[in-house]
């Protein structure tokens, strides 16, 4: 099978990743950007090779998603037999504007694509080749689709190593209006009211406080991008989220009933996190927590998972968590239920420092 | 030196916790709950003796937060000679309503205190002896306060392995407000909102949402009591995150000018989440990560820590991230920004997978 001719436009994180996997599948891979060092950096990287192709199979649109419709539809009409995609992480608007643009016949070579991947770095020089690897690779097709067209462009995710998931355009700007884009406009508003504390006061953060926030790292250039191109589902729910808000400031005045309200909305967020799928893409798994305190030294982690590797326990996840002001931290184990006994007791015959171990000893006694 | 005798009332996570703790450190410990069931659980682990002390040193009130002012009256009235101590999460509304019950001079035995310290679980039986270690714990004293009763205070929670902190109750009250109350509540809604959600939506979230939304999962009863009790100033820090999202919805209408105010947003959450202090209660710190690829199989872990350990660095935390349908997972390490290059290529060069050891020696080429 001879591997499709792929044309990248645009060099940052995600084409240049793109384009470094696809490479590595055996994919003819040329680029192009608006920048003659992104693109040449990207070439030099691996990731393909900077020239103007004459007859591309597929083009791969990964600009900044403002110009993502223009892009999309310049390349419609340069290639005319072109498959045309795009990774921009909005659908229906890029859809709407390049409509807009171009025509619906045109569109028929378009099949837009959001690949739900990325890093806190930006740019070509954070790229990789496994960026994409068992990431979900949301496709956008209807009914009009060409069924080859389809199919190429499917392959191309899976030739990057992703899973494809097909969703309609309205769907997916939906859903990650909600999973993503609320999330990040949340995190965002809570860590600015941060700015003006006493450092006495922020001094006192705990974990719970860096997890809400740590999204708040991110790029306000792409994120204001990215919210105005979803900027009518997101406004939905941020609305929804603003209508809550008030009801639960309205009954901080704890006027009768108002105890109420507020044990109702921590509990439908009970609700909804219980919703949110477990690792691997299963269904939602309560995972068992072991605790081991342990100095904070150059070789104790990896005693203690030669350890947990000896007792055959696979660890489903780690939070580290360092104490104030001491060199002492403890390592939150998550472990499926039925390892957590051996787990705990074969820590702590180790001579591992297992809190949980000598209380529930103590409680069977 | 005598250690004190100390009373606890309310055998929840913290009291039984702290009994474990002081008893450990060779204080007498008596312990009363209004459930006999928990206080005799509590007994058992070893947290000290079910019984009423005729003449304690220090009382520690570690019931629920609504009944703690009351509580401590009470145990004021009782024991004429104790100072007496608690450990709830609000200290101003606490300490409003015992001057009502009580009057000024008897509140002069009355010390509040906040150890800032849980767990996921709640109840005797996931106390443990280290839950305080090395946690700030929050002591309220004022110009008033007798010398060696902060002195007794002081010296209990060092006994439990805590760092104490001397702030202000309202100083107090402020801080966790918006370190600790209002992100507990925009978690809390933001979970809440995928309630509605089609699982196909659901299934595209990924560890930005689990990070904003992991302690939605906590417990409405005692949530309600914690945000009722610090009413006052959880609503002017929500209110100020209403400010800010109404002004988001409003620029979500992409008026002229409206792209800079999303900006603006985004980029004050930049500045408020580089204030969270780092690990170790330090200045906070960029960490520099490295990422390597892993099958998800017991042992691997133990492998990658082992040779970790062999390279001399120290571990700063772990991030696991599985793969969507498939059983790979990547681990992000971050270490301090000088042992970067040294794991990078130390793990590279024994055959682990890391991108950016691969990708980076063909960008310097």
């Amino acid at each position: 099978m001879t591997r499709a001719r792929v044309h990248i436009i645009g060099t940052g994180l995600l084409g240049t990743s793109l384009g470094l996997a696809l490479t590595k599948a055996g994919h003819p891979v040329s680029l192009a950007d608006a920048s003659p060092t992104a693109v040449r950096l990207a070439a030099d990287m691996g990731a393909g090779d900077a020239c103007d192709p004459t007859d591309p199979d597929i083009v791969v649109v990964a600009t900044p998603p403002d110009v993502a419709a223009r892009t999309i539809v310049d390349a419609l009409g340069r290639w005319p037999r072109a498959t045309v995609t795009d990774v921009a992480s909005v659908k229906t608007a890029v859809l709407a504007e390049a409509r807009e643009l171009a025509g619906d016949p045109v569109l028929e070579r378009y099949i837009g694509c959001h690949p739900m991947a990325g890093r806190e770095r930006s740019g070509a020089i954070a790229a990789r080749d496994d960026l994409f690897l068992a990431r979900p690779w949301v496709v956008c097709s209807d009914e009009d689709t060409p069924a080859e067209r389809l199919a190429a462009v499917v392959a191309l995710a899976e030739a990057a190593g992703a899973t494809v998931v097909h969703l309609d355009p309205e769907f997916h700007d939906s859903a990650v209006a909600r999973v993503s884009h609320a999330p990040q406009v949340l995190a965002s508003l809570m860590a600015g009211r941060l700015r003006d504390m006493p450092a006495d006061g922020v001094a006192l953060a705990g974990q719970g406080l860096r997890d809400v926030t740590r999204i708040a790292a991110s790029d306000p250039g792409l994120w204001t991008q990215i919210l105005a191109g979803n900027a009518a589902e997101v406004r939905t729910v941020l609305s929804a989220v603003r209508d809550d808000l008030d009801a639960l400031i309205d009954a901080l005045d704890l006027r009768s009933g108002a105890l109420a309200t507020i044990a109702g909305l921590i509990a439908a967020g009970n609700e909804g996190h219980d919703r949110i799928p477990g690792k691997h893409g299963q269904a939602p798994e309560k995972y068992s927590s072991v605790t081991v305190f342990v100095d904070d030294t150059p070789g104790t982690l990896a005693r203690l998972f030669a350890d947990i590797g000896d007792l055959g326990v696979n660890v489903e996840d780690i939070r580290i968590d360092h104490a104030t002001g001491i060199k002492l931290g403890s390592v939150d184990i998550s472990v499926i239920p039925s390892a957590q006994v051996t787990l705990t007791e074969g820590l702590a015959a180790r001579d591992w420092w297992v809190p949980e171990a000598a209380i529930e000893h103590e409680g069977r006694e």
